[in-house]
């Protein structure tokens, strides 16, 4: 499919019908998904796909059970972690030293800047440091000022795995099926199917099937570009 | 250009010609970005755009001089707000009533459920009240649990607006140029060139040209897709 027929015709499918939607097209989004730009390439996500098991109707339900949940073939959640950065480092640096030594500056990046802007402290005290050495910086030249706290991680992390989820959506799409991105979920009950800690959070919940009739909502409305688009 | 190509040549583009870009591509590129799906279709970003003003070299500085921003065509600062979800929620209410009437759950949506979870005030009152009446709820029934803080609001906001990123980069690949991603950046002073407030966030800076030979790093690194994707 041609790629702006893909973006012109995504809409989010409220409703599906009880086709079945090929584990191919689901593995494919996937594979598109780990293919987005991210934040060092840290890949900080996480996707939970779910099919027929009686989880899927625990996670239905912790979607407050809207049409998208109930009747979507396939659901799947997508998590933020700021605590698989090590492990996804170690893995990168390992791949990109079996075609050439690291360089002098990206073992730097990994193993020193990094660690120094991700490591959490339970008092705080390493957000503390960073905000004083950021903004003391910063009154002479320009400096990166963030993350400093675990809310700036969290924020990094999970604004990197919208970008994959976009590439999700675009991709099912783009193979003839439909899908809803749902932020309509109680996150601690779907944190608490997954078992996953509090260094992760929900992203988003997006169900995909084939789009029923009356699945979409209506026409596509969005404001005056001219209100956000602003030319300089 | 086919999807899947578009997804599977875009790269993160370091080092761009002198070649210029022309103004539709980035358009179209925009256009594709407000298409996107959004956090109950209020639209909360902004798109900053900056060709060849004495700005984009203030804003080149803001993001460290980085190839990407020294050498970009064109740069986007993308933006994130939590003060403009009232302006667009009564454009939005126009455009639909211009179809048909509002439904009345839709009315409750928009005027009471929305502000309900929005409004902040100086001393965290409200986020006090719905954290209280939320988690009290939830012992019960499942229950959407955020937005409860500001910072809550920043994360829905934030992610809506990569989501729109992602469609603008894949755009840009689409039509045959180059982006790049940005997040070292000195939030502070690119602010201070677009006089944002407090309730706005730079999500990300976007530079766009033609791809220089040597403007990617190298191969693209993925971990094991078995460590983050599971199937249920």
């Amino acid at each position: 499919m041609n790629f702006f027929d893909v973006i012109n015709t995504r809409r989010s499918i409220r409703r599906f019908t009880d086709s079945i939607v090929p584990d191919e097209v689901i593995q494919n989004a996937l594979d598109a998904a780990t293919k987005a730009p991210n934040s060092s390439n840290l890949q900080p996500w996480e996707f939970y796909w779910f099919k027929f098991s009686q989880k899927k109707a625990e996670l239905a339900e912790a979607c407050l059970f809207q049409g998208t949940a109930r009747t979507a073939n396939h659901l799947i959640v997508a998590v933020s972690r700021t605590d698989t950065w090590q492990r996804n480092r170690d893995i990168l640096v390992q791949q990109m030293q079996a075609t050439e030594p690291l360089s002098k500056d990206l073992r730097t990046y990994y193993y020193k800047i990094i660690p120094s802007l991700y490591r959490q402290d339970p008092f705080g005290l390493f957000a503390l440091s960073r905000f004083l050495i950021f903004n003391i910086i910063g009154l002479f030249k320009p400096i990166v000022r963030r993350p400093v706290s675990k809310n700036d991680l969290f924020e990094i992390v999970t604004k990197t795995t919208a970008l994959a989820c976009q590439n999700f959506m675009l991709a099912i799409t783009a193979q003839g099926y439909g899908s809803c991105p749902m932020e309509g979920f109680d996150e601690k009950r779907v944190k608490k199917i997954l078992k996953l800690n509090s260094d992760s959070r929900i992203v988003m919940v997006i169900g995909v099937g084939d789009p029923a009739s009356g699945g979409i909502f209506g026409p596509q409305f969005r404001v005056d570009p001219n209100l956000v688009i602003h030319k300089l």
